[in-house]
Parts: C-alpha cells; structure tokens; sequence
C-alpha cells in the first residue's frame, strides 16, 4: 500500500477500500504521511467526494486512531453536538433537564474559535468550574449526577485532529464525508452511543442551503445506523442568536434563567425539542411526546435547576450562581444601545454579531488567546421585532467605553432595519432520524 | 489577497485572475506558501482543470518567478523538448543537423530519472564533456558554433522546480495546464524563441491516449501563441524504443552512426522530421520541404557530424569519438540474447525496457544514484519482425554476468510474441502548428 495509489484512486473518482482509507488516517494519526499528501487528498476527496460505506469507514478508522472508551455510566451514554452557532446555550440547560428524566448526559465540548462561543470556555466562567477531569473522575460522575461537560481529550481520534488542522488551512471544510466523519469519530471514540446533533442552516453556516445541510444531517444518521450508534439529527436556524445572551458567563446566566423557569423563548424551545431526541435516542423515553412530558416535567419542578448545580459542584464549581447569578463575573461598563431609527427587524448577521462580541473579548481570534467572561451582550429585539425610535436593541457589557463604542457600532452594522412588516426566523427545519426525515415548522 | 480565497475559487471551478495565480506563484518561488496549500491547489487545478488564459497566466508567472533571458546567439534561439521517451536521442543528432543548416540550437536539458534516460548523462559519457557552463559561454558557444547542450539551471523558474516536485508525490502530474506551465516556463525562462516539442503517446507516456496527448500538445502550441514565441509540437509514438541503442555511451555511439550516415531507422526519421520543424519554426527555413532538403545536404555531406564535433570541442569533450566510437566507454561483458521460440514481435513493454537498463546501471533509481556510461544493450528486432528461434534478440553491455542474466530475463519479459504478423509500431501521429492539426501516417 502506498500514499500515491490512493491519491490516484481518489483522483479518478474511484471509492477507496476500507484499506486504503485505513492506511491513511494511520499515517495522519502517526505523523508517517507528509502535511502536503494528506492535504492534497484531503482536496480529492472534497472535489470527488466519497460514499457512505467510503464515509463509515472512514469515521470508524478516525475513531479507532487513539482510544476506544467505553464508559460505564449505568444506561446508555448520550451525546449531542452541535454544528456551531452563537449565542447557542443549549447544552448547559438540556444536559441537567436529561440527566434529570433519567439520562446519562456525557458530554465533551470544545473552545469557542472565531464567531462561536464554546460551551467549557462558558462554564469556566463559574468560579473553580473544572473542565479537565481524570477519564474515570468524568465516568463517576455522569454515573452518579447524570451529566458531566469536559473538554476535549488528545487522545481521543488523533487523525482527526491532524486532518481537522490542515482542511482549516486547504479551504476542505465544507466537505460532507469529512464534516461527517470529524464530528462522528470523536464521539464514537469517547463511548456515546446515543447521539443527537444539531445541524444549523443558513449564512455563516457549516453548509450554505437548508438542502445542504439536511444532507449533511442525513448522511450522519446514515453513518450512525452503520456503526450500530442511535443518531438522530435535527436541522435548526441560525438566523440569529438563539438565545439573546451572547458571552460566556451572560449565556450561563440566560440558561440558569430557563432551568428557573424565569426565560423562556427560541434558546428554551430548542433545548426541549434537542434534550426530547436525546431522551428518544438514549431509549430512556419511548416516544417524543413522552420525553417532553419529563422534561417539562423537570423544568416545572427544578429538577434540572438541581442537576444543574450538582454538576457544577460535582465538577468543582461554586453552584450558588445557580441561586444567584449576580456572583457570575460581572463586566464593569454596562449600557444600552439605543436605537435611532424605526422599523421593522428584518435580517441580522449572526456571523457578524460573533464576531462583534469576540472583539470585545468574549472569543478568541487565536487559539491560545485568553477570554473575558464577562463581557458579551444581551439582545433586546429579534428579528420581526418593530423598533422604535429610543428603544433599546441591546445592552452592552463591555469592559469599558471604548470598547463599548465599536461595539455598538459593529453591532448596529449587523442588523437591517424594514420598513414592511418581517416575518420571524424559522427556528426548526427537519428532523431526521433513521426511520426519514420529517418537516419542521417552528 | 489570500490563498485560502485562491484554494476556494479554484475548488468552486472558478477561473483564477492573473493577480491570484502571480500571488501564489510568487509564494511558491520564495517559500512564504507552506507545501500543503501547494499541494491542495494542485489537486484543484488537476480536477477543476484551468482555462487557455489561465495557463497562459500561470506559465509567464512560473518563467519570471526566476531569471529571464534574453541570449544573443546571432539568430532565433530555438529548443527542441521531448515528454520523456526510452532510447530517444534525436538531440544529438538533430542540435548539429540543425546548426549546419544556420540553426542556433540552445539546448537546456534534464538528467534522466527513472526509465528515460537524460541528454545530459549521455553527453557525459564523452571524455571531459562540460554540461555546466557559465551563461555566457554557452551562449557564446551557440553563437560561434550554432549549438550547445547544457543542463538545467537552478536560477530558471524556480516556481517550477517547487511545484514540479509537489506534482511528484501528490499524484497531480497529468494535468495539461500544469505540463504545459511546466515545460514552457522554462524554455520561456532561457530565452528560447521557437519551441519544437516532441509529445510522446502510448503506454508509459504522460498522456494515456493520442487523443490526449494532441489536447496537450495544442495547448502548448496555443500558450506559445499567447506568449509571441513560435511553438511547433508533434505527437509521436513510444511503443518501443525510438533508437535500436539504450544506455548512455550506447546512444551516443547510435548518434554518431546516424550523423556518419552508418545507421538509419526511425531514429533518423523521427530526428530529421523534429529537425525541420526546428528550421521553420525559427524561421531558417520557409517550408517544411526546404527544410528537409537542407538538412538532408547537411547529413549527406558530412557537416552535422562536423557540427557535433565543433560542439563537443567547444563544451571540453573529446570529439575524436565522433571518428572512432570504440573511444567511448565500453562494458566489459558483451553478450547476445537468443530467442528461445520463434514469432512475430507484436508488443514491447517501452517502459520496463526503459527500468531494465536502468538496473543494470544505465539510469537513477534515486537523483543522486551515480550512473555507469558504458552499460545497456542493443536491440537486434523492431515491433513487426519476425524472430526465429536462435536469432539474436539484442546485445547486452553488462557490467558482469550476473547483471546480464537479470537484464536477459527482464528484457525477455517486455517483449511478446505472436504467431501471427504484427504491424509495425507508428512513429508519427500528429503535427500541431499555431494554424492547426494534421494527421501524420509514418
């Protein structure tokens, strides 16, 4: 076997055998294949695609690239991953309302790059919050409480890693067999067996068309019923922020608020319809309108407020926030963005709206850049809003005027005044799951 | 400007502006483009391919990405390039044939690798012969005596040499822009004015099919155009080696034979045919009619013997060879091979002809291999002959008996034969000038 006869191959559109693929993600994973063969194949199978048994192939020779855990939680270990959005807190409110119904909520999340906030750099925001933990500390405790956030292990499908670098680098990102196979390698290394991902559609997306993306969906649950994993896919909007809190501990904060029942709206609505798939996926709920009976059930009754905080204890952190999120860091300058002009909010460019509060802090434009957990914004209108003149759009967190100014400006850039009357942003678009895929209208 | 920007127009099938090619041509030539960005856009362009303005574009890009010259030889400069072919020496037959007739041959050429061998390393074979030469006196050289071969210099698009090396190892080498660019930015870059190239079609060659190598070939001829240099190409077959002679001092001895009027064949066909091509197009001879009278004046009379003796003198050699080649380096065990059934000989692997020289010594498995001038062989029979048992196949010049009984049965494999009479293998398939493409019947 050599590097070149699979280049060739893929060059000429011809699928490669599952040894062929295992060679190279091999020789990604052990550092034996140059950067510039991997990239360039990494460009064929971009331009000449790769099938589905190409593509489950490929994700289980990621998967078995490093180890192969298999947690023993005491039911079926669950996972959700989304596929990148901003002001997106779903996992901190599903992930206790799951474990509260009963599910074992193992979950390993990134740090936030570019226009998305990560969900550890969120919960760093709670003072002692641990989000690197022993294998067996982070298996005891979804065992014990039902839900554990970590970051992401090394070890866990090193090919990707590599892979995953140099398609940033290679304009190969937006490839659906190598999407597929990123995502699903990790979590098939780190034992889920239940898997619920959130697909977004739409500008600043992952994939460009709500098509695309149900495709992109659609091939993952594919994926899933080969390896003989429960996935379930559902495509979701990101028109806008989904929650109106935008910055890490401002999003811990938002999603204290809906397991206290005092928010509610777009972020709330998704995380049920998400935490019902996982409860559907898991088998801890036999059908949908079961598991949002618990769930609403455990919202009701603050049992997910309480599994909320004794995971934060559980993991190290202060969980009085939950009692009192005034304890969360605090920015020092806090203002309102007031706006100057009427009409009707008709679009808003949630890429931009990231990105506005990276700039102030609140992400990273490196990898090794530090983050303020305080700063960020909360989001007074959405789009079908009408505005008057002198409302307040937001309120800024900022760390001081200076800040706060380009902020507002970026901000206010971001959204498209009408003077008609909009519709709102569609929140859900499909479901998919190995049985089809069904229409949402939400 | 970006490459990532450049990685996704390419990706998307969108033609690439002059401005993107210069920049990612520019970072080639000087380093500031890691090799995985290299190599993902080379397999962009091999799959989404490149327009005739493009590869117009990328091929100036490449020649001035180094030195530009502009020799003053006293007339047209003009080369002569060949895509790679076993036993081909028409160079050292048609650089003198050409300079007699008032031909100003400024010949830059490359070592042999793999199974073709290298202009260079067979001129080498000649006591003392100087392949590398200051500008100036090769230059000066040409001028006084109408041609001269020197190897390829460093200085001369090194945008080239970067790619060409990247193209190697990421299976992206038969992709028509990237030839062409290839090829013609380095006879651009030294300052020859009319190009002859010779593209070779059949099995082992760089184009599967004859269709295939006439689009290459009318591409070159189309980028000449674009460029104001007269470019000629002819499309010619490789089934078997052109010359009977393969090894280094063999092939030259065949070169000499064939100025010295000794020997004939193919060989003389093709390197005349080549030759007239060269005259009109530098503009020596105005058809090519006039052409083949001169230079058949010039074989006939002894002049292109002379010529390669005043070039051979004028580069350090010693050109009494060219009077006796019995002075050339001679292998210590000359043996025949006889053939063990009768037939008539359909099918020569050209390829595996071409690797069985080069282990017993002839070629480079490696760039740095050191090579043996003296070994190779003989072949006694052409595709079409009828061989009876006993008859001597070929000739080997072996360094010892063990070299020659692994070349006897390397060489006995490449060939075939048939009870029933074959044709004789095409030599000439197609001529492609700027005013179009005319089918050749030899």
């Amino acid at each position: 076997m050599d590097i070149l006869s699979v280049l060739e191959d893929k060059k000429r559109k011809k699928a490669l055998t599952k040894e062929q693929i295992e060679f190279f993600v091999r020789g990604a994973a052990d550092g034996t294949l140059p950067d510039y063969q991997l990239a360039a194949l990494l460009m064929a199978i971009r331009l000449n695609g790769m099938d589905a048994r190409e593509t489950a192939d490929l994700t289980m020779a990621m998967a078995r690239s490093g180890d192969m855990l298999s947690p023993q939680v005491g039911g079926v270990p669950v996972d959700k991953h989304s596929t990148g959005g901003v002001g997106d807190t779903t996992t901190l409110i599903l992930a206790p309302l799951v474990a509260a119904c009963g599910g074992k909520v193992l979950k390993m999340s990134g740090r936030g790059l570019g226009h998305t906030g990560g969900t550890v750099d969120k919960l760093e925001s709670i003072a002692g919050f641990r989000v690197s933990l022993p294998e067996e500390e982070f298996v005891s405790i979804v065992r014990r409480v039902g839900c554990a956030v970590v970051g992401q292990s090394a070890q866990l499908a090193p090919a990707d890693k590599r892979l995953y670098a140099l398609r940033d680098v290679t304009a190969t990102v937006d490839s659906i067999p190598l999407i597929v196979s990123s995502i699903l390698s990790k979590k098939f290394a780190a034992g889920a067996r239940a898997i619920v991902l959130d697909v977004k559609a739409g500008s600043g997306a992952l994939m460009p068309t709500v098509e695309a993306s149900i495709q992109l969906a659609q091939a993952m649950v594919d994926i899933g019923a080969h390896a003989g994993r429960s996935v379930i896919a559902v495509v979701s909007g990101m028109e806008e922020p989904l929650g109106s809190h935008v910055g890490n501990a401002l999003e811990v904060r938002e999603a204290i608020d809906v397991l206290a029942g005092r928010a509610g709206g777009p972020l709330k609505t998704v995380s049920l319809f998400l935490g019902a798939q996982m409860l559907v996926a898991s088998g801890v709920a036999d059908s949908e309108e079961a598991a949002q009976k618990m769930l609403a059930e455990a919202l009701e009754s603050g049992a997910g407020l309480r599994k909320l905080k004794e995971m934060i204890t559980a993991q190290g952190g202060d969980s009085a926030v939950c009692d009192d999120p005034s304890l969360l860091p605090r920015a020092p300058y806090i203002r309102p963005v007031i706006a100057k002009t009427a009409g009707y909010l008709s679009h808003v460019n949630g890429t931009a709206l990231g990105l506005a509060a990276q700039r102030m802090g609140a992400g990273r434009v490196r990898k090794e850049d530090p983050i303020d957990p305080a700063v960020g914004f909360v989001m007074e209108k959405r789009i079908g809003d009408r505005i008057e003149k002198g409302d307040v759009i937001c309120t800024l967190h900022a760390k001081d005027e200076t800040s706060a100014r380009e902020a507002e400006s970026r901000i206010l850039d971001t959204l498209t005044l009408s003077p008609d009357p909009a519709p709102r942003a569609r929140l859900l678009y499909a479901l998919i799951t190995p049985k089809g895929v069904t229409e949402l209208c939400q």
